[in-house]
């Protein structure tokens, strides 16, 4: 079972991404976590790390994939 | 089945982005087209209708998401 990360801020961008991603992703191979940084601050350096520019973003190991564009990391850390 | 289409022109970004597509997307709810618009440009005009902008591109249903850039469809139709 691999794991995939899927990075919103909540914006409408977001979610609609949210829906396919958890929607459409296999679950036979990957689990999926999602991760809300207004909720969760503390990981927003980690995704930096892993490649996350913007948001909506899914990390499927150490590949991130920019799923449309609701809002810049900048516009993450400063909201 | 809902039939997703993934729309593509050979780019190194857009052949990550098939990989991902391809083993990531769940096949109990998707039956997944890949259209190479080099193989079939006759798909161009079909897909800016749907929504998409650039590649690699994902539809699924009504909705596009754009997956990390590739290329413009401009420069989809100028290649």
């Amino acid at each position: 079972m691999k794991k995939a990360v899927f990075y919103h801020a909540g914006c409408p961008v977001c979610v609609t991404a949210e829906d396919m991603v958890s929607q459409a992703i296999d679950p036979a191979k990957y689990s999926l976590e999602v991760v809300h940084f207004a909720e969760k601050p503390d990981q927003i350096a980690a995704a930096e790390l892993k490649g996350v520019k913007s948001v909506p973003a899914l990390v499927l190991g150490d590949e991130v994939f920019h799923i449309n564009f609701g809002a810049s990391m900048a516009d993450v850390k400063a909201s």
